[in-house]
């Protein structure tokens, strides 16, 4: 197989603009409790989201030359996904390498390794999720893979998944799931609005989730 | 012993309101040194405060059940104190819990685990200390106890202890000792003040401690 | 050799302001990608910088005493650079200590410990870099030493060396490699707003840094 | 409250040696799932075994001045356990105190903190449970409490209580309950036994815990 | 799709008896620096090694239930392997598993989670790859998946793909790979016989890798 | 400067001889509290122990084509000092250096990195201290430094300073200090054996060390 996949299957941008409204938490709870990267993926500053398909690609810890690659192999609207182990001691990506995403129209990055340069990055309104931040550079010496399936902090990612980040984390959506998921969630959202209007008029979790009767049944004892 | 016990003694609402106002750290000093959560406790999002008695929570990792219990069991200003043990990959409280926290005048939560849905609960002005964030789900599926001793990040909190949280972490009062550390904390906050003052003057805290005569006892050499 | 040293080998002022108008990423590569500090110290608030001689101090894990002293022993415009080891449970610095500190005209603190009082510290204005926030007490019982040698997260500081720190974390430039780095770092600053100019216009990092020709050679395969 | 009491409530001596025929693990489930120590409290060699009462310390991090004082509170047959906090870089017990705790016949050492000169030790018979290992010296500078109550990795710790380590951790027993678990736990290992023979015998877990039905009503699918 | 699938494809045992002769630092770099498992799962104690297909197991953090019925899904020489995320504090295996695990001939577990009871199963031989050890229980309240691909450690496990581990850690083989990667791995071997032959006679890797004409390339200056 | 200097000042083979008797937390009491790397550097198993000068080697996380040309600048019976910075998911060294550097006469390793092939090289009796193991491989694609000063694990260790490693963790000891922390250990030394004795013989600690004295003067009470 060669390293790098230029064309993958893609979900209608209309589910990525409608799946980009949703909170990840309610996505996660809707596809079953699957797909949420581990704790560690946060955003470099609160209130960073995105929202777009994966280009996904794979390096050696601390080598960014796939990542310059994955630049110009991702379209308009992705979101790059990288797996680059969990080092937390060079970073694989900088303002350098933001100027040339923004100018492609990338939608973000989630990598499992450091960011610098992360000011200006905020500055410029580009989202990352990442594991932490260190200016200490990145090698550019060994090939990786563009558009293979990847294991992203702890969730595996196929090219063209949906790639969901907010302040809760990352959560992946695969794409043949991808209507299926959306419906749920709003489906869970109108749910939830309901329920948070029934606490507010004085109703309890006990009695909406039937946690009153688990709790008897489990044996509770009061005073 | 029955799991949930309904009453508990409470501190004077002045002595809460009148703690409520010092600083974390000024607590912890006025009190000899103990009472301080461990250090991985942290407000959700800087600025967060809370001050109230512990309504406390045991419950296995991972298992919310009893926290949904405890909203119904806490009092209004009561701050919920979840131990949790330290399970970060699963999270406890999120925003329908808040909803409900809320319309019972709830003060607070503070859990060895980690939360979920942080920007909404930010936004509805709830103040969460905790381990991090997580949006994955929580079971429901085993007993613990409330308003029972529990240990919450190292610290022993009996319920009815009054738990103070702001951005240098999480302090516990136990209930006999409210009145003497609020004298003792607002004396030191005094004295601060006066040294603080007498620092801006010009004078220096090896003077005002007494450490150049420490520095000379210990035996420093200086060129 | 005494503990204290007073007389140091310090920058000249204009060099300092000017390292201080660049990112600590930039410097560190200008450098050669040395001296970068640990990824764990952290501004304690995003936002904070800070540029200036240091002034070293080591003292055992959870002890300020030294640190009381430097603020005596440091001169107006430097930084202490504080080797305390990687103790997160007791703090070496607070309100009272910053107090001075600013009383002092010094330009910033990194420790390889933890802080309190981060609330008033942020609104007073003085940077910090730090492992973290701990309101536990320090111990002020031994001596340590004053403008010696130091290792701190990770890199040797000698008395004098000029710390940069920002949201990218602190980098250490050797006082006498410092007008040197000054000026690879400017001339580094200049080619990279000439090849974002280049990327915006639509050119590739593929091409402006060579990498096509290295994936190339290392035998990329595409699809 | 005096800093020291030497006073305490110790338990049967025949019930210690019943219990430290136990395993830890047993012992823990026999008392319903409360008092097992954080589990990065580890024997500093595998096969380290202990079991006595309680002489509890409380001492600031990295400093060992009590637990100097414990050797000779404590009583031949006491665990030492310590609440130093977590700092893993500074020792609080070597081969000098090893030798003293021996001589006074003293059962063991469980500490939150860290220990040094470990291979003598080991050679000595004395077994330590910590949080790992470090040469680096302990300070002799302040006070702290000698048979108060501690909380050592997450458990409340009363003097007098039993204390079991073995290769699976550290359980405490609260004084109280030691004869109702050492009945527990003695039944829940007779029935281990037999189910183990029962399952040597081709029956399963599934069948023998009930297992099975629970997967069924939980909607278990297969093919 | 069902929870449970029992039939799945299986490699030849002749090709597990042959790969499990091979280390698993050769085994990764045969099949090109893939599939090796985070550094965190370690065996249980030094010395234990396993190879055999995996039986894949996914279950909710410190939720055991599936690994039990897995005992009866997986055939004799499998090798189960458990994502059940990194949650430290509960194991999800013990004593009794084990004897039921070695009744029906399984060759080892390797988990995310933690296990208990460490000692007796080491005397009886079964190898455990782990994040740990811990006594706290397990709940059994939920479902999860057996035979499904599984992500485990960072590495994604296809049910019958080989499982090998031994000091080094786990390495996963694809099962379609297996017949080359064991091509390749004694290849690799057998020149690695070689070159220790060679440089015990005296000759260097610098000369036998070509080192010395990369470090010429690359500018290397000696004095 | 050149990346690698051959010709280094080395101590006296007796002054080694004589420092590799004594326990390394001897050693570093007896050169003032100095000079121990961070506790995370341990043995690959327990029972290593080595000493020896300092060939350093400074190379990118990861990368360790350095370390392969160490191996032939380093003389018979220096220690290899590696900073690879703190990249737990690459190892930088195996069997066939470890080959290469037996036959080499090395007196051992000590790495802030991870090894691999740990069984084969704890077989032919290499000696390693190290922050772990992993399989996965090192990249060959940078130059670094040998017998430059590094920092490794906390430590400034400058070419030929002196380097020993046992089960507490690994000391350095400046080159031009070697004959004086070899007195001061023996002192050192002897007196623990004599202050052993009298423990044995019942006298305490509190009254060798004088510590009843300072317990009073700090105001200890007791009941």
């Amino acid at each position: 197989m060669p390293h790098v996949i230029h064309n993958i299957r893609r979900p209608d941008p209309q589910l990525i603009a409608a799946l980009g409204q949703l909170p990840t938490s309610t996505i996660h709870e809707a596809q079953g409790h699957v797909g949420a990267m581990a704790h560690t993926i946060r955003p470099v500053y609160p209130g960073m989201k995105c929202c777009g398909p994966a280009c996904t690609v794979r390096s050696h810890g601390g080598d960014n030359l796939m990542l310059h690659k994955a630049i110009y192999v991702a379209r308009p609207g992705d979101v790059i996904v990288h797996d680059g182990e969990d080092w937390l001691e060079s970073n694989v990506w900088g303002e350098i390498m933001t100027t040339g995403a923004l100018q492609r129209g990338i939608a973000g990055l989630v990598t499992s390794g450091v960011v610098r340069d992360i000011e200006p990055i905020h500055r410029k309104g580009f989202p990352i999720f990442s594991r932490g931040v260190s200016m200490k550079w990145a090698a550019k010496a060994s090939l990786g893979t563009i558009n293979h399936p990847v294991v992203c902090a702890g969730v595996l990612v196929n090219p063209g998944d949906i790639v969901v980040g907010d302040d809760d984390g990352v959560v992946v959506i695969p794409l043949d799931r991808a209507e299926e998921v959306l419906a749920q969630a709003r489906a869970r959202e109108a749910r939830e609005v309901t329920m948070m209007e029934q606490l507010q008029a004085g109703r309890t979790t006990l009695e909406l989730l039937g946690l009153d009767k688990l709790l008897t049944q489990l044996g509770l004892t009061e005073e």
